[in-house]
């Protein structure tokens, strides 16, 4: 499909590969089901197909690069190759990306290091969605920052956080059931919190004012500063080191280039204790987590990437879609005489 | 009064500026209050006044320090000191530091990175005050972070925060006011969130259980597993990647070495945009973000940093001490033959 839109087999190839990386760790929300925005994207001219890469600035270990509006997931995976390349001899590197698009589920590129042995970082801003402390219209991004570092014999530790409490589709799913949001989820048209996921989404849909509220919630009783310092922070890694766009100037146009940036990065173990110490601290670490007395009712606690892993193992073989993703790549595989095989209910 | 104890000149000279600078920026919890711990700490055997400090492992970008039981401060001074060096000519430099002690606020070495138009971070663990996500026994510290960078006309941008929803001392303050705390500051023995604060706090003391939760409070859907990842993040990052403690293992016990880890760096803007279009770019995003409307109710949107500045320009000559405090100071002096002035109530 992407290919059929003039995107190179190894960009399609690069872009595919994220998707379903996402829908293979249960995080469907960034898979194939992204496909008709991009698809949409190449079509609107927001992002291009050939763009002019720039590598602005260079040092031993860092990047500034310029995306000239290209898809996210080939700028950045070829960033990062870079910086893995920079990492094994300089023992690390950052890049910072400006001028690019949505690049999928951040943890992919922290991913990429993991394979590597490598520890990694991966962080983007987003369309405004989220409300800072104190206010009430949609100013920064959900901006997610990923990282990962190699275990030994357990599966990596890899955190892949939006910085808001919750994203907006999870509004939507209450909605839908017509139940109660949490009152740390988003905020009204005031700036004051609110349980009414179908109002809530209402006003923002119309851009009548409110939107998400920072992890933490509406209020510094609850730390929602925390959450908007976290989401300021991203932004600032991504589109200020790398003299990008940042805030309410990301991707708030669907006709007009997004200008996304993204900020990402590679540590070599060896710059501190080394792969196998650090694998088998954190190893020990893990399992301290792992086997602390549970809550009553709970019978797990777990580390940060060990759900998606989970999904990983039981999507080896097959990824379900839901019959709505299975439809909008019907409907884009139509428009370019690209058949596609019977829809199949599963177990799962 | 650190002198007194043994300790040299110069560092007596770093801990008492870092404790200061808490008590100018209105963190009274780490300012001079904490001599007495330090005091104590010396005389217990847990803190050297003169540890044999070695450098484990060094790269052009990384230092790996082994504190062997010194005083926090001190400690991390020197390698911050070290980490401005190599991050003027090789562009950024992080290290972790191990067994280390308790070593003030951790915006104090982003603040010394700051002051030379670096961009800084530092971050350490704690004595295990957290229950992780599903537990109900505390495992994991309040393990702050710290990241600032300059600006040009505006104040700095510095997140200095707990990855906990709120520190201790903050439910000793309800539980004196017998006031209900939010639900997401603590849970109970049961692991359980609970909004009693005086009975959670005799829990906690008596170690029958219970303890602070992470930012998002005690649940996936308030987003507490965002905050326990952030809390394992800095563990990682301080006491994995070093070879020293983690988790449970940091300072549990007052009369044995507190084995502390902390993890600080500093990145040079010539590695990105540079000093000059990165301020300027970071004086446009704070203005944007303090001129977004306002909730009703609210006259203000802060930016991370900028409440501590107000209390650093408002504390230009003198700091107000609580009676308490002076107290607490003025009994460790008497001890050792030096005498303070007298008590005056100021209008602070």
């Amino acid at each position: 499909m992407l290919v059929a839109q003039g995107l190179s087999a190894e960009d399609a190839r690069i872009t595919a590969d994220v998707l379903l990386m996402a829908d293979r760790r249960g995080i469907g929300s960034h898979g194939v089901a992204r496909l008709k925005r991009y698809v949409d994207g190449i079509k609107n001219g927001v992002i291009r197909t050939h763009p002019a890469v720039k590598t602005v600035r260079e040092t031993p270990v860092s990047l500034v690069i310029d995306g000239d509006g290209g898809m996210g997931q080939p700028l950045t995976y070829r960033a990062m190759q870079r910086c893995l390349e920079k990492a094994r001899t300089n023992f690390m590197c950052f890049a910072t990306i400006r001028n690019s698009n949505h690049y999928g589920i951040a943890g992919y590129y922290v991913l990429m290091a993991l394979t590597e042995g490598m520890i990694g970082v991966s962080a983007t801003n987003t369309t405004p969605l989220v409300v800072p402390t104190f206010g009430r219209n949609v100013t920064i991004g959900t901006n997610p920052i990923a990282v990962g570092f190699p275990g030994k014999n357990e599966k990596p530790f890899l955190l892949d956080m939006a910085t808001s409490t919750v994203p907006r589709g999870k509004l939507e799913v209450f909605a839908r059931k017509e139940k109660p949001i949490p009152d740390c989820w988003a905020c009204d048209q005031a700036g004051q919190p609110s349980t009414n996921a179908a109002a809530l989404l209402d006003d923002m849909i119309n851009r009548r004012g409110g939107g998400l509220l920072p992890l933490g919630g509406g209020d510094e009783l609850t730390g929602g500063h925390k959450g908007y310092g976290l989401s300021a922070l991203v932004d600032i890694l991504c589109g200020v080191l790398s003299g990008g766009r940042v805030g309410p100037d990301v991707a708030r146009n669907n006709n007009a280039p997004a200008g996304v940036a993204h900020f990402i990065g590679v540590i070599n173990p060896a710059a501190f204790m080394g792969l196998d110490a650090i694998g088998e601290s954190l190893d020990e670490y893990i399992r301290l987590l792992k086997k602390a007395d549970k809550a009553a009712g709970q019978e797990r606690i777990y580390v940060a990437g060990e759900k998606e892993y989970i999904f990983e193992e039981k999507y080896r073989e097959y990824v379900p879609l839901q019959k709505k993703v299975f439809e909008i790549l019907n409907n884009i595989g139509n428009e370019i005489g690209l058949s596609i095989t019977e829809y199949k209910k599963g177990k799962d």
